[in-house]
């Protein structure tokens, strides 16, 4: 009993602090946890409260998305970083008298004192026992609710019109603009550019300008004669646990030239082959009518120009599709840069992210094109090899980013902190980002404590499978995690022991999503294919389907107007309320079994907090 | 060493049977297993004795595929069934006279004294013992293979202009025309339909004549409001075995009707539909340009007219493409039409089949439409639930199909070796057909037995994982094995625990079908899905799977000019004589190796028949 009191008392208090976080980061927080956490402080929940959905609406259309029309006046803030953090500021002198302007900055200290302490470092067995007792519970219940109403659940699927698994909306959750197209096709694009650019110029490499043939007969082949085979761009057995395999894998032929030609935004032509090739997986998503995707785009942090010369590659190719919605991806090579003297501490690398970000938002007249740009950019990613180990513990006695001047790269939680750091304030009616590394795909499970905190949602997620706590966490607060079967199982987990249909199962808030079509995927429909593998294999019913396809919408970056058509209206409501299965094809028993599974579990946490009185509750807040 | 003698000596005497069987079916037999028996005899292999594959070019491009023109004369033979088969005779004397034509037509006895009785029914421990352990050493030695010389095949393959995965040809060699399509195809199909001919009768039913809209009005359904889910044709977790529920999904919306209107060939109006649908699917197939199929029609033997109604229906609607070679399947449903009294006997059944092809093969004259139709048929395949059990026991003492007039269904045995009998004698300048039975589905293993002897390859074959001597003899036989992992994860046998990947690292001769895309498969490329998940769930390697095209190209009844094209000019060499790497795209150094490996195993065989003398042969052959 005692043991039961405690582990519901540090559930309570690690719920309390993602709620906090995500407070702080406008990242959404799941309405029924906080409903309850209301209830066990005795006060109400109100919906003015919650993080508001992003209301941007979306180029009708028609319009042009590129219209540099309406962009609104500078706002004429200073910023300064301090400490890896952005701080705003009214005037210059605001800034020597050090009176940043009052938002909510993240806070180091908190992170630290409240988190890892009480969740992860120090987890005690009880709360291991009760937590993979609870998520047991889960397992057998969903079996039992499978047993029970199985049939009724594809009676009401079968009883909607129009609407079945082809036609709800599916959002490809997490993939990289550079490997989102198939083997085959950048093949096919190298070969036809080939067939009518050989002679133009596309490459500078070493001060020698170079047209595509010279490059192809500098390699010593012909395009015509290339193959999938001799592309090599494929993932197989090779790259298990080889992710530095994997990664050279995103150079067609191993040949850093034809990725720098085809698959970047910043090269001699200006990225123009690589927005053509991402323009036509556009147009088979708009083909498709209900497939979308979030592609990933690189800024580095190594120089602060990144940021207008991705603009510029998007506006002046026109890149913009109604089915793609942008993230933003920050691969973790501060190492590499500061050998390479581009940068000269941390903080640098983290100016050159997010100043041209505040910049741009704050004086958009200055920044048209980026401006622009970030209206169809919905979030941030970390991305990199989780599996790297770091010798560097993160803790309040770490250096700040101003001092991190050492070679080694920081940890993974370092990166994830001061990457969640500068969400932007949306009190000064800036458009906010949601933060969705790349979380739990190998490595340490610390790492999964640290997006708990700070990501509005998660890719990979697969560690959760080694801690019953954190899998406990990431279910009661609806963690939303892209999951990637096929290409866990060419990197790091076999797809049978995948805990995907596990996940699933039990309730967490889990998509499909494909990661790298070019290097794990065979047809022409990766999602599909994805989709088609996980329901073959772990035999899931179409209502199973329809609820990760369901889960994609709700996790994406679509805007609040998208989400409203393909969910219906009312789907910031949990449970059946907020579920047209007009739109989704998800069962009202289903989302009925969810809802009220999530409620006996979120009770049985808050009855002890009841119990307990108020007044205890004070220190969770301090 | 005596158990080694003994089972080498049952082994070889299975060879020799399957051998002869062949000869007399027309089916191809394995070259280099022939070699090494000729050697044991002492003997000249010599390429005058084998069987030749079909000659009959496929017509050339502009050419009139239905053309009435050229057809031979009429030869003026007669025919009469005795004891289920078919007799040719010079005249009308000669069947009073019981003097048939001197061809090499089955021979019940034969069957029954060989075979049965030395492989199966009394496979002696000893000899389970050798194949057992033989087949363990070729797994380990595939195993071996592929660790030392998996990175010289990949570059042997990098190093072919133009060819790989994508454009190797692979035939889906095992697949039902009235499943052909996807769910989501036939949805739209049966959608569009109704769009333009809501009015037009299409069904008469109890004498009443009704339109499209009456067939929908008395379902009390709207075929806008459909969706997949009710349409209701996928398999699923409740058709795993459970063929009774899994043949049911053959009917949309689970209603007769529709599949009467949409998916049959003989119906009020004639077919028309099944055969746009089937003309869209061949469209796919020839646009995605290297992809086949091989789509089996029905003709049940219920009536002596289905052959000339499915002649009519092939030739009025236009159904050939170059990218589908037609099967005829006959399921096994005597005891049904016994019951309906539509047969008095087993015999009249097996009439209803094969008169009416050797009538028009004998007299093309008098039967145009069903000559040209046949000229696009390749085999016949023998379909049902092989896990229903027969209580009888098929043998020599078994009723003659004349007197098989009880209403149970005779065996799978004793329906394969009638359906075997009447393969065409080529003599006679007939085409002949392959016999490609469904086998080792489910059921007793003894039916890996009778396709041992009669088939020229098998579908499934599942059952072979069961019995280690007849696995051992399909791989010393190079029988062609269609196999359908995802048909069987629904049906039979869980995706894992599938044997595919271990027949193919062994060396049988395994090709991937699809089986039922409308039941089986999400995506718009049912192939390609089945050959990616294979690729995904089991690693296979680029030069695994286009070794699985190859086999499935070999095994198809694609013609021997077709078969040149795209396996090369030697193909009917073995080893890697026989493989033109540039068409194939499957590494000389596999070829080689399999070749190399056969030959070994044969040899152990052929060895002991040396030492034992030439003399002691002779039995084997009388």
């Amino acid at each position: 009993m005692e043991d039961y009191v405690q582990s519901a008392e540090s559930l309570f208090k690690a719920l309390l602090l993602r709620e906090k976080y995500s407070k702080l980061a406008y990242h959404r927080f799941c309405r029924t946890t906080s409903q309850f956490l209301r209830s066990a402080e005795n006060s109400m929940w109100k919906e003015e409260d919650e993080v508001l959905p992003d209301m941007c609406p979306c180029p009708a259309d028609g319009e042009d998305p590129y219209s540099m029309e309406g962009i609104p006046e500078n706002l004429n803030y200073e910023l300064k970083m301090k400490d890896g953090i952005v701080y705003v500021y009214d005037h210059k002198e605001a800034i020597e008298k050090n009176q940043p302007h009052d938002l909510p900055y993240p806070d180091l200290e908190t992170y630290f004192y409240h988190f890892p302490l009480h969740v992860a470092s120090t987890i005690p067995y009880f709360r291991k026992t009760y937590c993979h007792r609870r998520l047991n519970f889960l397992s057998s219940k969903f079996y039992l609710h499978e047993m029970l109403n199985e049939m009724a659940e594809l009676k009401e699927l079968k009883s909607v019109s129009h609407r079945d698994f082809y036609n709800v909306r599916k959002v490809d959750t997490h993939i990289h603009a550079a490997a989102c197209m198939s083997q085959k096709h950048l093949l096919t694009f190298i070969q036809t550019t080939y067939k009518k650019d050989a002679d133009r110029i596309v490459l500078e490499k070493g001060g020698r300008k170079m047209t595509l043939q010279q490059v192809f007969q500098s390699l010593n082949m012909n395009p015509y004669d290339l193959t999938v085979d001799s592309l090599d761009v494929h993932a197989g057995r090779h790259t298990f646990h080889r992710f530095d395999k994997f990664n050279a894998k995103y150079n067609p032929v191993g040949a850093n030239e034809l990725r720098e030609i085809f698959l970047k935004t910043d090269n001699y032509i200006n990225g123009e082959y690589f927005a053509q090739i991402m323009k036509e997986v556009a147009h088979d998503l708009e083909e498709s009518k209900y497939q979308y995707a979030e592609p990933r785009l690189s800024i580095y942090g190594s120089s602060p120009d990144e940021w207008e010369s991705l603009a510029k590659w998007f506006i002046n190719h026109k890149v913009y599709s109604p089915n793609m919605k942008w993230m933003i991806q920050v691969p973790r090579l501060y190492d590499i840069f500061k050998s390479k003297k581009l940068v000269p501490n941390f903080a640098r690398m983290l100016e050159n992210i997010f100043f041209p970000l505040f910049e741009a938002t704050l004086n958009p007249q200055k920044h048209k094109e980026l401006h622009i740009f970030l209206k169809y950019v919905s979030g941030f990613d970390s991305v990199d090899d989780e599996s790297k180990h770091s010798d560097h513990m993160f803790s309040f006695r770490s250096p700040k980013p101003e001092q991190w001047t050492t070679d080694d790269n920081p940890p993974y939680s370092y990166y994830i902190f001061y990457m969640y750091g500068p969400q932007q304030p949306q009190e000064l009616g800036l458009s906010t980002f949601q933060f969705r590394p790349h979380c739990g795909e190998a490595g340490s499970i610390t790492h999964l404590v640290s997006a708990f905190l700070a990501a509005d949602n998660i890719s990979h997620g697969l560690n959760l499978k080694k801690s019953p706590v954190l899998q406990y966490l990431y279910y009661l607060t609806q963690v939303p995690i892209a999951m990637s079967p096929l290409s866990n199982n060419s990197l790091f987990l076999e797809y049978s022991k995948n805990p995907f249909r596990d996940f699933l199962h039990k309730g967490l808030c889990v998509s499909l999503s494909t990661d790298d079509p070019m290097q794990f995927h065979y047809t022409k429909e990766p999602l599909m294919e994805e989709y088609a593998i996980a329901a073959q294999l772990w035999k899931l019913s179409t209502c199973d389907v329809c609820e990760i396809a369901r889960n994609s919408v709700l996790q994406s970056g679509l805007g609040h107007q998208e989400k409203k058509h393909f969910l219906g209206v009312n789907y910031l409501k949990d449970g059946h309320e907020g579920n047209d299965i007009r739109c989704t094809n998800v069962a009202q028993i289903r989302m009925a079994y969810r809802h009220e599974t999530l409620c006996n579990e979120l009770s049985f946490i808050v009855d002890v907090m009841k119990s307990k009185g108020i007044g205890s509750l004070q220190e969770y807040h301090d």
